[in-house]
């Protein structure tokens, strides 16, 4: 039996245990060796001491290096160092994977993010990596538990489409087709001739795509079973190199029928509030880390979001404040424009210093199925805007009016068609609904404080990298 | 404020409660009118009493047809009925969203599973569909709060992928390439000359594809931070159309550092009986419904998977028992080949009568990553079959040793230089571990007892369908 870590407090003393892992660091005096060995099941590593009389001493001893796999049996007593308050005497050591030295990419010194890319399949082990996969875990089990609190039910939407939700935005093509040799045929019309490639030979028989939101399949889930959520991967083939774009990333999009767009912005308040809550709770080691050597002030900044409510403020108040801020920006603020990054920090950063949740934003700048106010100029939509990070969550209401729906189908020229069984929705018991979409790498990041969004994912996958 | 029906029990009598939800069916006699309502928050719905006598009653039920959503303020009293204890006694109706009788495809009468795969968008509204969205709901948080239990780390691994898991197996290509028109290039060699599609043109600048596996990715991880676990969607473009095969599905994938092939039993074992207990608890209702309607004795058969010990089994013993069971199956039975599903089958639901986990399987039939045993002829690879379904899950301890793993790449032709990451994780610090793979959707179909894996996914992905 082997103990994790992390299970290891001062209630063990003097007990004898085994623990396996990977050794951090080693360093040797006259009388004793000191080596901290982690596990991944917490940020802190334990310190393992080794008395130089230990049986075999500099035969293991040589053994020993950064990056090693050990099985370590010995007893934990008090420890005399000021880093921590237990440690290991080592009684018998077995070095199960060694590690050479002379070629291990990670020795004990700093290293850029950038290169730490290029290692992916080894970056887990540095602290950075390490706390960072221990936080997406608890953010993502807090997701869950908050929406099965609730009584949402977890949906799966497809990830394989042959529509498109946002009716724009560039989609991965997903085909079984020869890219070599892709099948052609004749398509005579009136006109003239096509030879064009023939999908009724691909997979699906007609063109597919990766999905860019679980959106309009959770909407058919909601308008059945009330409350619904989807926890998934998501694309896009945007060809932008920057550090806040993936062309995969997860996303959350709870879905609530009989609900309005206030239910939504409540809903989306709370939930991240509870996941902040949640990690600060499970994850202190490591969020002490990201406080000290990510984003001094991260965990005052995070509990200042946990306990104050967000300012919720209309799209055209937010024109005016920004209009009135005195402020110069790049982009001019013209009502009906899209706020820029500039305007949305200003905005979180500055003048409010907490969450902002903008709404009722003008119309065209809106995807088709945004609710249409009473106005006639803007939608119930409304985004979250946070510190550094910018738009965390977008969402709307749906527009669940037939006529309304189809007229401004008919305006962004969708074909309905595409969208026969959407509109059915609206046909069939239609109730009021409400939804928004959370990009999982932008929570991390804000909860982090990490600032490219490449290293908040596992294996990123950007422009010209694919690679692990 | 209105109230889930899952949360109304004796303890609201006499309360005036708010429902939402959509009328399931509607009854009519001479003083009261009845409707079932149901949320999808339960099985069950609630029965709805309208007094004849209430103000615009004629109005009102004109409107309220199968379908129909509608908010309900009323008391709750008792049942005289012998279906449910309470009912509630209707006060004030708000007729949300109508629903044309004549067209709407969902009236009170059995549909065919085959017809609601094509109105997939609705079927969630049928008891059926309900209910299975509940039971993979209730599914997917017990296998989250499993691994969280156990301290295993939730892992997104990557969708899109260059490499092929399993050295074989035909994959989804995932391109931003003009289909009409791939780019092409010249490619010289001392040979002659090649005209090929320009894959540096493409968004990767390489040749990608949908995963079949985040199983190396998961090693990555597990060689850093001990225990963790994937699910997520996976992929197979096999042209199979089959009530056993999908395009899309999900797929749970624990890797644990430190571990051998008994402690992978051990884990499979524990986690689908605490899945399973997980959904009788929280899903009684549903339960009930599959166990009357679906498969007759299905809540006895889980039962005693939760209460019996699965039968441990070498490969080469259960050769054995096959052979001499004096039973004709179509495949012949000899040692070195895979088993079929007649001869699992025959194992589990004949011999044994529970779930059986075969391992230390012949090495020429397993992948190439198994960890070869000591007697050079089979591998540390499990599998674990269970009634109906067949395998359920495949595992396997991974080859942990360098040469070892490099010679059996060589064998089988894979090119190591693609795979240089994942030999790396046997060069610094390698350790002994293991993992399996549940295939989400068996699961399901276990669970429930639903012969087709098309009817337990909500938008099913197979040959010429995608839909919705």
């Amino acid at each position: 039996m082997r103990t994790k870590i992390n299970l290891i407090s001062t209630k063990e003393m003097d007990t004898i245990l085994t623990v396996t892992g990977w050794i951090k660091s080693v360093r040797t005096s006259k009388k004793f060796s000191f080596l901290a060995l982690n596990d991944g099941s917490c940020f802190n590593s334990l310190q393992i001491v080794i008395d130089t009389n230990m049986p075999k001493y500099e035969e293991t001893i040589s053994l020993l290096s950064t990056g090693a796999s050990v099985k370590i049996t010995g007893k934990i007593v008090q420890s005399p160092g000021k880093e921590q308050s237990i440690e290991l005497m080592a009684q018998d050591i077995t070095v199960i994977g060694k590690c050479d030295p002379e070629t291990y990419p990670l020795q004990k010194k700093r290293h850029s993010f950038e290169f730490l890319r290029e290692i992916a399949h080894l970056r887990p082990r540095t602290n950075t990596f390490g706390a960072i996969a221990r936080v997406r875990n608890a953010l993502s089990f807090a997701t869950h538990q908050f929406f099965q609190e609730k009584g949402f039910l977890y949906i799966h939407t497809p990830i394989i489409t042959a529509a498109d939700c946002e009716g724009a935005g560039e989609m991965f093509k997903v085909t079984t087709l020869d890219l070599e040799n892709p099948p052609k045929t004749d398509k005579n019309n009136s006109e003239e001739t096509f030879n064009v490639t023939d999908y009724s030979k691909d997979f699906f028989e007609k063109p597919t795509y990766l999905t860019v939101s679980g959106q309009l399949e959770g909407e058919a889930y909601a308008c059945a079973l009330s409350n619904i959520y989807t926890f998934g991967p998501t694309f896009r083939a945007e060809n932008s190199n920057t550090s806040r774009h993936l062309a995969e990333f997860w996303m959350i999009e709870p879905e609530m029928a009989f609900a309005d767009l206030n239910d939504n912005m409540d809903y989306a308040e709370e939930y991240i509030k509870y996941c902040l809550k949640y990690l600060l709770e499970k994850c202190p080691q490591d969020m002490k880390f990201f406080n000290r050597y990510i984003k001094p002030g991260l965990i005052d900044k995070l509990n200042n979001v946990i306990n104050s409510p967000f300012e919720r403020l209309e799209y055209t108040k937010a024109i005016e404040i920004l209009k009135n801020s005195g402020k110069k920006f790049e982009y001019k603020i013209k009502w009906g424009s899209d706020l820029q990054s500039e305007h949305e920090r200003y905005l979180t950063e500055e003048h409010f210093k907490k969450p902002v949740i903008l709404y009722n934003y003008p119309k065209e700048i809106k995807a088709f199925y945004m609710r249409q106010n009473d106005d006639g100029k803007t939608v119930a939509a409304m985004d979250v805007l946070v510190e550094g990070v910018g738009e965390i969550i977008g969402g709307s209401q749906r527009e669940e009016r037939l006529n309304v729906l189809e007229e401004k189908m008919d305006q962004t020229r969708l074909d309905k068609e595409n969208y026969w069984w959407y509109l059915e929705l609206r046909k069939y018991g239609s109730v009021p609904h409400a939804g928004f979409g959370l990009g999982f790498e932008r929570l991390i990041q804000f909860a982090t404080g990490m600032e490219n969004i490449r290293d908040v994912i596992p294996f990123p996958r950007y422009p010209g990298h694919c690679d692990f």
